[in-house]
Formats: structure tokens, C-alpha cells, sequence
């Protein structure tokens, strides 16, 4: 029985995303290397390796030492951290480990420290404007490769990058403008580069792109992450339906006061994270409040949301008609804004059968 | 040495907050029972100890549980949780245990569930909106009172209130004016009640009032948390000033772009939490840069913020003369917006002599 606040996962929904992006890679054919800083969990990962999936991306070498007993083939997608070399040199040793670079002073420092064979992939700034180098900027990517070719242990796999700037993104038809756009940016560099490296791999792959565009054919690889779980930004940026996100966070209500519409539950920042999103209809939400059925959840429940949370509790605004249906110690089921910074939060999942799936 | 994203604490900092507090409290002849949901650490619990502090708030059943081996005296300062009887009857065998009530329907569930004393007190809304019952609202606190008698088990306390309104306050006069009007709220019902409940405690204790007001003769007991370490939000209110923080969270650099005055750190949303504020100069911010000074801090760096959080990744902006003092692999000290959610993300505080203090 729940008794505090739990992230359920309906492994229906969980397991139907995947195969659904897996499929979309195979249509075109290109690898499938899915990011799993999302849900940071071996169980959830071995549903991928049923498919088929053989190569994972995350986003710290943490990360990568927890999954490194069941997957060989992992690309850390953050800018190599040069404090962390011991950790690269261990990874190094035991997995097919690809990190990112992004300036020739990150080569110098490997080309002194690196012991042991690693992949590396030149992040190219596709127009997020986070990480990367402009893919214009052909005297820094040259200066890298001709660095790192004075490196044996560090092998130049390719380019790699993150439209992150689809996040902003409100409809399928902006998130294909910038996949189209990042896609025609990044390829560039193929063109230029591929006599010296007919093998190099091209790289992206944010969770809108890969699931709004159908067409992957000129890149090598994708790597959405969140998609796996959804959740109500990316149901605002087009990227799903309501009925795909499979997290909800379990929240028993501690309190109701029907004199200004409001239920408390027990639920605040520190589980369902600070994350928020503008809503159409109420302003800043962080999170809405699905049906419940049985072990599972249904659609929103209209005019019903997290107005406000502070660090336990978390304030649901609902109709006066609605709010009469509850009383003290039922559960709502809250769809998160962002689900990685959600399970982030959680030190396990609870399946719809009440079995818990561990975490990192 | 700091490789990853990590919490220092200055104890010097931080045991000179708790000193000031306590000796607020003594000199106002009120209790001192401070809220621990900030620190959630037995060890900096012992320095609360040390001064004679006897008497504990926490946010949650699992922090009481945490903190009851050294503690025997604990308020769960949040809505009674009614499906949580379990750990409720637990606790109540083994330590001095106080919980809220702000309805008839939670006592009712607690007579018949109920095995061992606990003390309650009745939560009293003073105009935050948050929990618990308008003090005018005498038919319902009568109520609750009448319900109450018939528990042998529940022993009435008195009534408690948290002016959360303050966190919106911008200035001391603003805190002030809330305090003044939370207490003479909350005071009323002790004139009413003082004849039945000759020994009824009046609890208050947001960390902006407790931290600027001067006079508490008015009420019993005070329940401040956040002082302990400060934070961005808190000095914006006026409860603190820079040199009070006592946390800082050290992040690599891991990728430099001076052709966007922009710094990428390790350390992104699940390390200093997405708790953003407004700010004067900067608009949106999510941490400021303070100098580094050996192995503490000083003052914010002028003109450099932290612009943007994701997962992993933090984005600085500072000016081209500050970001050319820098390279891969140092270390930026970021003050945290809300201190009490970064905590919460960390395993363990690194102290300025480079020992960890463990958290929960």
C-alpha cells in the first residue's frame, strides 16, 4: 500500500515508447544508442537490451560505472571532466567508452593522463547554444583532430549533438524546423570530413526531434532519453499524447480546505523536483492530477493542478465539485512536469503490481 | 579533492547561525525547537546539542525516524498523514512525539488507529494560505478539541503556525509587519483557551521572521530551519546577509565560451535543485558566484549569475575580464537559491577541512 509519495511506472506505457522509438531507428536504419539518465535503471535498461539495444548513452561517469556491468558500449554525453580522469582510465579499461570534447585544452589534459583506449566524439553546437562548437568553426574541430591524433588512446568517432533548443518548442512543425535545420548543420561537417574519416559517426538526438521527425536517414545514430517515461513538457511541446507518460507520482492528501479549493498533499519539491511549465489555462503549474484508475491513471482531470509546492507539500487547485469526490488519505496521481528531474528524486519505482524497480 | 559536483559547509558559518538563533531565543525566554528538514544531519544536530538544544522539528516521519536515536523530543511539523499510522505508533513508543491536526476527519482517523501517546498541536493558518485552520474559525478548532478529548492517546499542545508568507517579502519592514500580525493572530487563541489549556504552547518560526524580528515575548516556542545555512532567497528577503550563507556548491568548470561570456560547469539541476528567484540586475537566476578563497568563499563575483540549469550542466554568465581568470577544471562556488532542496540532492556535506558530514 502506498503511504508516502511513490513514482509509479506503467510498464505498458514505459515498454510501448520504447519499442516504438527502437522501431523508429530500425525504419531508418540507424543505431539506437538511447540516453539513460532518465530513468537510471538497470531493470528499465535490460528492457531495452530485449529488443535488441546494445549501446547506451548518460550523462555522468556515475552513470556509467552503474550500468557498466551490464552494457559495454557507453557514450558519456557531457563534456569530458578532466577532475574525473581516474574514473575515464577505469571505464576505460572494462567498456567500449566514448566521451565528448569540445576544446583542444581538454585534449592536452587527456594527452596527459589517459591510460586506456577511449572513443571521443567533437560536440557540435547545433543552435541550443548550451555546449559545443559552432559547426563553422572549422580552425577549432581541425585544431582538436590534429591534437588528438598526437593521442593513440583517444579515437575520434565522430560529431555528436543535442538540439536541446526544441525544448522551447510548442508544435510538431517548430521541432521539425530545428531538426531539419540541426541535421543539414551537422551533416556539413560529414562532407568535409569524411575522406580523412570514412567511418565517422553523426550523432543526435533530443527527445522532440526523435519523436515528432520520422526522417533520421542522414545521421548515424540517435539518443532521446527522456521519451521513455514522457511527461507533461514534452506533452506541451508536441512530443507525445497525455496517455504515453508512464510515471505518475502516488501523493496521499493530508488536507482539504473546500473554503478556497485547494487540497494538500503530501508531495512537494523534494518529489516531484521545482521543474514547472506555463499552462495556457492556469499559469505556472508543476504538475496535473490524473484519474485514477485501480493501479493505474486516465487523462488529466480538467481544471485540476499543483498550483504551488514547497519542500513536503504541494497545493492542488480543483473545482469545488471535484475536490467533494476526495477525502484525507486517498491518493492523486500526479503527471510530472519533467520526469528526469523526477526520478531523480525517487530511490525506486513502483510497477502497477506494486513491485519496486531500483534505481541507481 | 573535489572532482564532482559537492556541498561545503562552513562550519564556522553555520555554527555562528545556530549561535545567534539560540541566543535570540534565550534572550526572549522562548523555546528554541529548531526545524531540521534544512540540514537533515545527525552530526550538525550535535551542534544544536552542544548548546543545550533539547527539542526538534522535522518535516516528515522518515526524518523523525532518522533523528529519534539522539533525539527524544520531535514535532512532525506537516499535516498529519494518516495512512502513516504505522511509523506514528512506532515513534510514539520510543520518543516524545508532536504531530499536526487542522481537522476533525484526521482525529477522528487517529482514534481508532492510535496505540500510543503523541502530543498534537492544531495548525493554525496565520495568512499563508498554505495549511491548516483560520484562527477565527473557533467552531472548527472547538470541534477538533471535542473530538480530541475522547482519544486518551492525543494530548493537546497548543496551536502552531508557519508565516510562509514571508518568503515573498522584499524587505525587513515587509517580514516585520507579517510577523507582528502572525503572532496577534495566533495570541488571540491563547486568550481563549488559556482557562481549559492553562499549559498551551503558541509555536512559530519561519526563518525570515525569526531572523529579523527582535521581540518573540508573545509566544512559546520558535521553529526556524533555513537559518542554519542561508541562501540566495533569504537574502533577498533581508534575513541574512552574503557572509551568512554557509553553503556553497563547488563545480568543475567543464567547457569555456568567450564568445558568449559564458562558463559550463558540472552541476545542473539535480545538484542545486531548479529553484530559481527574480533578481534585481540579473532577471531569472538560479545561484550566484562567490569568490574563492582557499577552501571557503567570499562575496558574489559582480555581474556573474547562474543563467540556466539541465540535468547535469549549469550555465554561467559573467563578464570576459572574470572568465578569462579561469580554465578546465576549476572549481566555481555556486550560492544556492533555496539551500534547504540542494541539501536535500546531496549524500553528504564536504566541510572547508575537506571531511564529509552525513546527511540522511
Amino acid at each position: 500500500m502506498i503511504t508516502t509519495p511513490s513514482l509509479v511506472l506503467d510498464e505498458q506505457k514505459c515498454k510501448k515508447n520504447i519499442e516504438e522509438m527502437f522501431e523508429k531507428a530500425q525504419r531508418n536504419i540507424v543505431d539506437f544508442r538511447p540516453h539513460f539518465k532518465t530513468h537510471q535503471s538497470k531493470e528499465i535498461g535490460r528492457w531495452f537490451k530485449q529488443l535488441g539495444v546494445d549501446k547506451i548513452t548518460v550523462s555522468s561517469l556515475s552513470m556509467a560505472e552503474y550500468f557498466s556491468d551490464e552494457w559495454n558500449d557507453i557514450t558519456v554525453a557531457f563534456p569530458a571532466n578532466i577532475l574525473e580522469i581516474d574514473r575515464i582510465n577505469k571505464l576505460g579499461q572494462t567498456v567500449n567508452l566514448q566521451i565528448l570534447v569540445e576544446s583542444t585544452d581538454t585534449v592536452q589534459s587527456l594527452r596527459s593522463h589517459i591510460k586506456y583506449n577511449a572513443g571521443f566524439f567533437i560536440k557540435i553546437d547545433v543552435g541550443y547554444n548550451r555546449t559545443g562548437i559552432n559547426p563553422k568553426n572549422i580552425d577549432k574541430i581541425d585544431g582538436i583532430l590534429h591534437t588528438a591524433k598526437e593521442v593513440s588512446a583517444l579515437n575520434f568517432k565522430g560529431f555528436l549533438a543535442h538540439a536541446g533548443h526544441t525544448y522551447k518548442c510548442r508544435s510538431k512543425e517548430e521541432v521539425l524546423m530545428i531538426h531539419n535545420e540541426s541535421v543539414s548543420r551537422i551533416t556539413k561537417l560529414r562532407e568535409r570530413y569524411e575522406t580523412d574519416f570514412p567511418d565517422l559517426i553523426i550523432s543526435v538526438g533530443d527527445t522532440p526531434s526523435c519523436s515528432i521527425a520520422e526522417d533520421f536517414s542522414m545521421v548515424d545514430e540517435i539518443r532521446p532519453g527522456n521519451f521513455v517515461f514522457y511527461d507533461l513538457s514534452q506533452e506541451q511541446i508536441g512530443s507525445c499524447e497525455f496517455n504515453q507518460i508512464a510515471v505518475a507520482e502516488a501523493c496521499p492528501i493530508v488536507a482539504i480546505h473546500e473554503e478556497r479549493n485547494e487540497i494538500v498533499i503530501y508531495g512537494g519539491g523534494v518529489h516531484l523536483s521545482k521543474e514547472r511549465l506555463e499552462h495556457h489555462e492556469f499559469g505556472t503549474i508543476y504538475g496535473l492530477v490524473a484519474e485514477k484508475q485501480r493501479n493505474r491513471w486516465g487523462d488529466p482531470i480538467p481544471k485540476t493542478f499543483v498550483k504551488s509546492l514547497s519542500q513536503e507539500h504541494g497545493i492542488i487547485s480543483a473545482p469545488a465539485a471535484e475536490i467533494s469526490k476526495y477525502k484525507l488519505g486517498d491518493c492523486l496521481m500526479i503527471l510530472p512536469v519533467h520526469s528526469c528531474m523526477t526520478a531523480n528524486l525517487m530511490d525506486y519505482y513502483l510497477s502497477t503490481d506494486n513491485t519496486t524497480i531500483p534505481r541507481i
